[in-house]
């Protein structure tokens, strides 16, 4: 079984610290991955001190590994670098503060925390993505002193793993997969493409504490109910208006 | 040097096949990246036919890859099969339709497609993001037949490059990184960060070509500029629109 087949997030890191020249050259190394026009419309912002652990810990609601980890990675659009130069040389400045150059400058971020991910992994660190960062991006915003033409994404925490981490269940292919058209699924299907999941034992007890009677109830009722997802759409879609993207 | 400082990515392929076997492999690997709440809020479709390369040409701006690579994977966001299985399972169904699910499926849709690059890359093969699918959305929506629920967000030409590839220059890193908070840069350190790319050879003669004084003015005059960023942005919201996600 090779690295891609049998990784797993980390979300429980040794105190060892991660030094300074792995972290910058895996860092560094991130920058190859593909990105549109070669304009490179991201920023990382690297967070190791306790203070801006803390600061930051409230936007990603407590979660352990934000303050545990040696380094948290905030991957972040970035329009506003490449405007400062066309600033200083006689170009149209403005012309990425619209939806379409965020949606790609959003893409080229997160190609590059997948790939700050990849090679960390393949370091044999321990990363995990933290996916409260588009809920309260104003918040990591305000943390992170982010200017206008900057917006959070992803954040990435990173340390050396602390015990062995459970390899997830995923779909089979054929459930995410389409040959040259989408197909819708039957029930049938999606009975097949889900009962791996459901038949975890710790997906079963999950909807039993929960005192549910399935697992998607579990999701949307609780993890990802319409209610809360309404709420930060809305706080989302008007952080990016005032960043200057709608 | 390793992979990740020394790729570059493939415009051109071999007529040399792409095996299913080989191309299954890398997908069902690369779904074991990370992902929102392990719900897999994406589908991959991949088009091989002359006839489905065909009807997708037109929506990347016919750039040769398309049509020569054998292989075409267009990586949607996709929240319509995590519903149609809380359906069948008594959970409220309309949860994810909204602008918050949208970003994170559209995250997990790109992490899960630079995953594909990365293996891909490692096994030899050549690939390139084609940056015209946010552009061009509701047209490969329509040549895909995807439904609601559903909208590419990244497509990757795939196959057996055809000669070496160029590898790209990329920004040092203290132009895109930042330590506990973000710092504007200074004019003497944006003249820095692109002196690189202004001395490029093919870059002077990028300008010279186009009858610019700058490079930044063929970025913002001709490559990317407001009038079509702002006309693409009104599109792809709509589209977000008519696919169920504002």
């Amino acid at each position: 079984m090779d690295y891609f087949s049998t990784r797993a997030s980390v979300r429980s890191y040794t105190s060892e610290p991660l030094s300074d020249a792995l972290l910058t050259s895996i860092l560094e190394r991130a920058t190859h991955a593909p990105n549109t026009g070669n304009m490179q419309l991201y920023s990382i912002v690297v967070t190791t001190t306790a203070e801006g652990k803390a600061a930051l810990s409230p936007a990603h609601f407590n979660q352990p590994a934000v303050t545990s980890a040696p380094a948290l990675i905030t991957v972040c659009a970035d329009v506003r670098r490449f405007h400062h130069w066309c600033a200083l040389r006689s170009a149209t400045s403005d012309g990425l503060y619209n939806f379409q150059a965020f949606s790609y400058a959003m893409i080229d971020a997160v190609i590059l925390a997948q790939q700050i991910v990849t090679i960390a992994e393949m370091e044999g660190l321990g990363t995990c993505y933290m996916g409260t960062t588009t809920y309260n991006a104003p918040m990591i915003g305000r943390a992170l002193s982010l200017p206008k033409g900057v917006v959070p994404v992803a954040t990435i925490t990173l340390g050396w793993p602390d015990g062995e981490s459970k390899v997830s269940d995923r779909m089979p292919l054929d459930g995410v997969m389409h040959r040259e058209v989408y197909h819708d699924f039957t029930d049938a299907d999606i009975d097949r493409i889900y009962a791996l999941k459901e038949s975890l034992p710790e997906n079963r007890d999950f909807v039993e504490i929960n005192h549910k009677e399935t697992l998607a109830q579990v999701y949307a009722d609780i993890r990802y109910t319409k209610e809360a997802n309404e709420h930060f759409s809305k706080v989302w879609m008007d952080y990016l208006r005032e960043q200057g993207f709608c």
